[in-house]
């Protein structure tokens, strides 16, 4: 199969459904609705709807159900980006090529879209879905394990221990712990609940939770490769931010070849995962790959 | 019925929900959990749980068994408290008497409370309630309701609004629109959510509905009355800070007395819009004439 032309496609599919889920830039609220708009629709590779969406097909079912459920995915990690680069945190002025949000619309309007998008997330997945696939307690569950994956024990828990070790001495350990939240868990519950919308069962279901764990590991450690090997231009923000930041990266701790290996094995792991599936588990495979071997 | 000792109880049901839902401080992230306990067991009158429990009980119906839900709207309650207090925001430096959360932890450390308590709520609100009056699509409905009044076309909105009005001419209806938003929408559907874990039919749901978007609305009235007539130490916060932050509030554009009888009339709404319920319903009309009463 053609991964980038099967990226294209389900990124296409993605951002159409955003667009038409999302609130028109009119009313009063024009202005929040551009800010949170901006950041949603700034381009980005769209990786957590595309997992979402590729597990169900790996099940195999009708996919086109689930955009909703990928759209907020989306949204919430546009909503974690725009609360990192605010400046009391990461302070960054560039994303994805474009100024950061609260460079754009100021700081407030900023959180406050970050605040939009998280909220209309929660919006989206509590909708009724266009598929017997799933029970109304099914739903429950997806919507649950979303909330835990992003919350204090999840995605935002990550950031906290992240902006803690900044300039600090950590071990790997600790490390992976700040990775397994702040990138790994969002991820992984990206796939599970393609999963869990796709009706798969036990075995399935603990088959694509073990894949989605080691791609959302494999993803982040060539995130640090690429702060150290890659070029602003790009990467569309700033190569070097993580060691002029004093950040703690996988190749500070192990060095280049072995953090290489470490993201081979991760991708390697992820595609044993997938053994019991089929010739429908290939875009999930690739999408291993492609994670392995992306520029930006 | 003694409404001063109906809301002890409450409060400290509610309290005790709050202390054994949230995660202990302990771990790596004992800093974050601090964070988000300090300011969600500060005090705070805890009117919104207290409303969702008591709309619940009109029904009338064992109200226990959600607590989660009544917990989870006053962790979203918090969380706003704690970002419209943000520098970038209202920067306030105290909330009901104490330094407000990033004054205490600093700026990024607030921003991540806030983020970790919305995201926590909707993991309390998909658990499975102990309760057979609610369905699980009725439960996902009661998600979809409240993540609806509290994101872009509710209380962040509202927040938006409210931020660009500062210092600007505004006219009445714009005032309304602000309110309604920012304040209404979260206590509106703190009583439809008791209503539907109740097992409200349509018309109870519509009369609670009606009694929740007035008692918000007078709810917002005496905020604006306290924070011209009151005093800081009683308030908690800064007294006649809207009127130097230049914002439009309703004694600035209708004069006390008018405000006064407004407020009234929002009570006595509330009240007749109960007239279908019996014993029940005391404690809400007793809720409506206190939150027309109080001084803080």
């Amino acid at each position: 199969m053609d991964i980038k032309q099967y990226l294209n496609h389900r990124c296409q599919e993605v951002e159409q459904a955003l667009d038409q889920l999302l609130p028109p830039i009119e009313g009063p609220l024009a202005g929040h609705v551009e800010a949170m708009r901006y950041s949603l629709l700034a381009g980005g590779k769209r990786i957590r709807p595309i997992l979402c969406l590729a597990a169900a097909e790996a099940l195999p079912t009708d996919s086109r159900p689930l955009l909703p459920v990928a759209a907020a995915l989306e949204c919430i990690h546009t909503y974690s980006l725009i609360h990192d680069d605010l400046p009391a945190m990461d302070d960054d002025d560039l994303r994805r090529g474009n100024p950061t949000c609260h460079k754009k619309f100021g700081e407030a309007a900023a959180i406050l879209a970050g605040d939009g998008l998280l909220s209309f997330a929660f919006e989206l997945l509590a909708r009724p879905l266009a598929t017997k696939n799933i029970s109304a307690g099914e739903q429950l569950h997806l919507i649950g394990n979303i909330a835990a994956a992003i919350g204090p024990m999840g995605m935002v828990g990550g950031q906290v221990l992240d902006i803690e070790a900044e300039g600090r001495q950590i071990e790997l350990e600790q490390l992976q712990q700040i990775h397994r939240c702040k990138t790994g868990a969002l991820i992984t519950v990206a796939v599970q609940s393609g999963a869990i919308g796709g009706g798969a069962d036990r075995r399935q279901y603990e088959a694509l939770t073990s894949y989605g764990e080691q791609i959302g590991l494999a993803f982040q450690i060539v995130d640090d490769l690429l702060n150290v090997t890659g070029d602003s231009t790009t990467l569309g923000k700033a190569a070097g931010s993580d060691a002029a930041r004093g950040k703690a990266t996988y190749p500070a701790l192990l060095g280049l070849e072995a953090t290489r290996r470490q993201a081979d094995e991760a991708v390697a792991g992820a595609i044993t995962a997938l053994n019991g599936f089929g010739e429908e588990a290939e875009p999930l495979r690739e999408l291993a790959r492609y994670i392995a071997a992306r520029r930006k």
